[in-house]
């Protein structure tokens, strides 16, 4: 049992490795695990742990009970001074910048910072009904830590003015019409569907490659084809300089699951 | 009854405020509403006008009669010279450039300069119907006014290309599908939709917010990921000073409609 | 009966003209036309040619027999130093800085570099099943040749992390849904689909507007708003002095096809 602040703040993120994956839970589940800074540093901890440790392949990111995060904790944010908070707005991108693919469960209500924190992961899975918002603009506030960077080259932008300006309520089915999640299902299935996911990355797919990929992708959106097309040749040569070339078509051709080296720390 | 070209050039755009939202209607409805240099001075300065006009909090922009814009006035155009023309090329973008939401409700066909001056408004609503085509290559025209910028933020570069290079005539159904239109009704009720979006913007949504997200997002279009979240930072930094935050906290907790300031001139 | 070298790496590509439209039909049918060095060679030589003939207005690429393209050839990629794939890289995007429209056919299973290539044309018809997969991760290589810079600008940033990652396969229906194709058909109607909006192009629209579109779409996604409309005033100001638009105005004005002249070399 939990005592002491230290454990208190551990609790706030769970973590639970199963084989090559690795699953966080926000959980603060009768708050709706509504975002503190407390959370937000043993998230960062985390997932900068994962991205060292060599048994980790994909993480998997999700919230205890009904809801995924309902938004910064209102009576935290009282207590936080608007520069510290801004301060922390480059880490909640945290995940596009280390090397393994985080996947989102969004099981229920997701808004504002919560929201933030889920589109930042790699690729979303979410319940059909769990209730979507960006909340910013009727709370008075602005589109927080660069969301509106993100947002548009996820949905386009005129969709994602829609969301920001009016911060309505949409569902898990309309979110995935847009193109803001990659997947829905069933409330009950979400989880079960994205660690299904992660583990078929955990298990096929090189780790060094989605190391790549992801630079690749997330440095692409701010260079021309000319840069990227060099910086690709240049990796497409350490590339086959790593064992994973021959191991995936040796793996192809003799029909059975590829045995990929895992990433150095 | 208008007398003397003032009263001419003014009823090429109509202008209606009902409380926070100012409607905008192109008004040549025997003409399809083709746009025209008159029509173009009076809807520049009808936006200027409204950005700092501390009773309008959203804008509409509508058409007369059965259309919406059926493109330049041919015979208007032939009187223009090219450059005359092409120097008004940065105007048709303004709507992105002003601090308030601007809502496009597109009740009928929409081509040429047309289409270019809706998908520079935020956010569109449109009729099932509506007839849709950028026009300028059966024209012999090249991608006027920013719109071969835009179009692959709003839809993605594939079907930007379609859209452009053949000119093709889509309705509206097909246009909510590819993304180039936020929501698509029956033609008699796309204008009350608009209003009634235009409107939960000007009742619920805090006027600073929406002024700082519509800068944040097209920024953000141009800039990276360090620079939208250090300017995200600033952002939130002053919305803190400013009462629209505590308002936006109150009125949640209270269950009421937030009660925000308009924005100073 | 072909015979000698020569022959032999012309017959890796087919080419035929019917009328305005070229058509190139990759040709290793045996092997899905897996994608080899001389494929490639032929493959450019014939986009180049295609670029000053005249004759030509617009481009149609397919496959030969049940396939689009599975890849690289594995056996022919044992021959090739890394650095000499890498450097070929700028090449596959070729199509995008020609001036004339090239559309994809999307016949069958498409796969890693036969995907680039599919990517890198302007516009895709495709199979209702074709299978499609990037394929890269499960092979231990990384995005090439600028597929990283275009997937997000096709289809969001999510979903090009999904592909891209994963390198799951997903039917030509779901590209279709996702954006990574313009039309799907079944798959007997997927080459005469393409070849009817291949002829429009040729037809209806002016071969000098589409290649002005065509620049102003790709060196659009690089440049801000700014640029972007000071340099489609200019080219508007070039077109005016281009018979074209006359043409375009009177054959409509007329309501008959329009005669619009060809590229000059």
């Amino acid at each position: 049992m939990p005592d002491g602040d230290d454990s208190a703040d551990t609790d706030e993120v769970l973590v639970e490795r199963r084989e090559g994956v690795l699953l966080l839970t926000l959980n603060r589940p009768d708050r709706l695990n509504a975002w503190t800074a407390t959370m937000q540093q043993r998230y960062l901890e985390l997932l900068e742990r994962a991205d060292s440790d060599r048994k980790v392949r994909a993480i998997v990111l999700t919230g205890a009970g009904r809801g995924f995060c309902a938004g910064a904790d209102i009576a935290g944010l009282a207590e936080v001074a608007p520069e510290e908070a801004a301060s922390g707005g480059h880490a909640l991108s945290l995940p596009i910048r280390i090397r393994k693919p985080v996947i989102s469960a969004i099981n229920g209500p997701v808004a504002g910072v919560g929201l933030v924190a889920a589109l930042f992961t790699d690729i979303r899975f979410a319940a059909r009904d769990a209730k979507f918002t960006t909340a910013f603009s009727k709370r008075g506030l602005v589109a927080e830590y660069g969301l509106a960077w993100l947002l548009p080259k996820l949905v386009g932008v005129g969709r994602a003015l829609d969301l920001l300006l009016s911060a309505r309520t949409l569902p898990g089915t309309e979110a995935h019409e847009l193109g803001l999640v990659d997947r829905v299902l069933p409330e009950e299935e979400v989880l079960d569907a994205a660690l299904t996911y992660a583990r078929a990355l955990a298990t096929e797919c090189s780790p060094a490659s989605m190391a790549d990929i992801k630079q690749q992708v997330y440095t692409g959106l701010d260079t021309g084809l000319e840069t990227a097309t060099a910086d690709a040749g240049e990796r497409m040569i350490n590339a086959f300089r790593r064992p994973d070339v021959t191991e995936g078509a040796r793996s192809h051709q003799q029909r059975r699951p590829p045995d990929f080296p895992p990433l150095e720390q």
